[in-house]
């Protein structure tokens, strides 16, 4: 498959990724009919008023039909069930990825629900805002942001090279990874963090907090994003992020062991080391011009 | 001493917070006379040249001499040699609090160094940024913010009167507690996120990093505070900042089980418990208006 061959392209999900999805394919290929699906009526309607999408189907089947790319946008705990309908109705050679912050789940389950012969490669655009549906979608919500692909030895080069090209067209950056390390480094850097926002709230008294200041509701912040949407990224990813968790708190028992023993000189190498290496960071980050503004 | 004795307040140490006292006093005591002291003699010039105080002391000694007030905000660390060299020189009646992010070593030490008719009682005003230096004083630093006085069963109820009318003549917001729960709830809500941040940093491989959205960039932000700062926070308060590390480390345990073990519930239950508690904090500190802009 070319890029140049892409006439047709279904968005199942209409949420912000999904809405923003379908404004910025026809901002960047705009001959490329778009149509859209989602389970919900009223999002339908509402995707169809802001043109998000060209078309409407009213079921998974009549979406894909047709289409050489079809993405996924949808939480990712109903990637089974829409595979599992949609996977007869299927082009040939079509190409299918999704939207998904995990990747070995949503590949084993394309394996699984999908024909051998249907090409499925994850994607992970990191973009998105704490604001949810497609009231909020936006066609520049890709631009400049960074797309993870998660190819695996199965994936034909032609089919990868071409989704390279469509999210390149969109603006986005793209670094490839396998599915497996991909979970493990977004564990990390994504996940661990809403973990740590999340225990940190939870063995706070609200009294107190009331007191707090900017530092510690900077820190929270991401505790306050979508429950099911962080339950579906934990619990795909949970062996990842529960090392990532593990990987921490050695950390944390290191500063309470150092704080313990009254032992300046070990706090002095932790907050050092930990301001170095985030202001190398935010210097790298501002060089590369990829932060948010 | 009532606050309508005051004709002559000192400032020691003439950074963002020194600065900024001077000039605030200036605004809303505009009859008291203000001196300043700090070290370093450039700190001195710059104070004096944008009128952060109407006299520069070349010597502690000189500084507090016929003063009613005197406000402690250089690091925490040099208070003892602070109270030291200005006790023998220090008005019988006058008042001396100090603006440190800590409190029951400041309280310590005033009954150990200075004289027993002194009046010592700590302040924390909750201003701050993260800009440093005198450069960057702000007459308006103090405006709405929270304002924590921990006195003690020797406190005499006249000075800690005098000092309440002082912070909210500056438009401060009153707390009051003892010293020993000022250190413990600040440890939680202020000294923890910041061991948080650094631990997390510190946990991360800087290539991996450079793939992190805003989520990371908000939690870890302070951990690009100043180290020498953080040290003597940390070290001021290490007993009760390791127990409330001690307690987030038992959530975050918690949660790894969770995730170990394959349990939406157990995860969904944490998660939505962190999301509601802040979701309420962020409404009620609308409410009061004291979120940061």
């Amino acid at each position: 498959m070319k890029i140049q061959d892409l006439q047709q392209a279904t968005v199942v999900g209409l949420g912000l990724l999904g809405g923003s999805l379908g404004l910025a394919i026809s901002r960047h290929f705009p001959h490329v009919k778009r149509i859209g699906y989602s389970h919900r009526a009223v999002t339908r309607n509402k995707a169809a008023d802001i043109g998000a999408v060209d078309e409407i189907a009213d079921n998974l089947a009549q979406a894909v039909q047709g289409s050489q790319l079809i993405i996924l946008a949808s939480p990712i705990g109903v990637f089974p069930d829409l595979m599992t309908a949609m996977g007869p109705h299927l082009d040939a050679h079509c190409l299918v990825t999704d939207v998904g912050s995990t990747k070995m789940l949503p590949v084993r389950w394309a394996r699984k629900y999908l024909n051998k012969n249907i090409q499925f490669i994850g994607s992970h655009p990191m973009a998105g805002s704490e604001q949810r549906g497609v009231d909020f979608a936006r066609a520049d919500l890709f631009d400049d942001a960074y797309c993870i692909l998660t190819p695996t030895p199965r994936t034909s080069p032609s089919h990868l090279q071409c989704l390279r090209q469509f999210w390149q067209t969109l603006r986005m950056r793209l670094s490839t990874m396998a599915p497996a390390q991909h979970d493990r480094v977004l564990a990390r850097i994504s996940h661990l963090p809403h973990a740590l926002a999340a225990a940190l709230v939870c063995a706070s008294d609200p009294d107190e907090m009331l007191l707090c200041g900017k530092g510690f509701l900077d820190t929270t912040r991401i505790a306050s994003g979508p429950v099911s949407v962080w339950r579906d990224i934990l619990m795909t990813n949970a062996q990842h992020t529960a090392k990532a968790i593990a990987r921490l708190t050695r950390q944390l028992d290191k500063l309470q062991t150092a704080l313990e023993n009254d032992n300046p000189d070990a706090v002095v190498k932790i907050l050092s080391q930990a301001k170095e290496k985030r202001d190398d960071l935010v210097a790298k980050k501002l060089l590369r011009q990829d932060l948010p503004t």
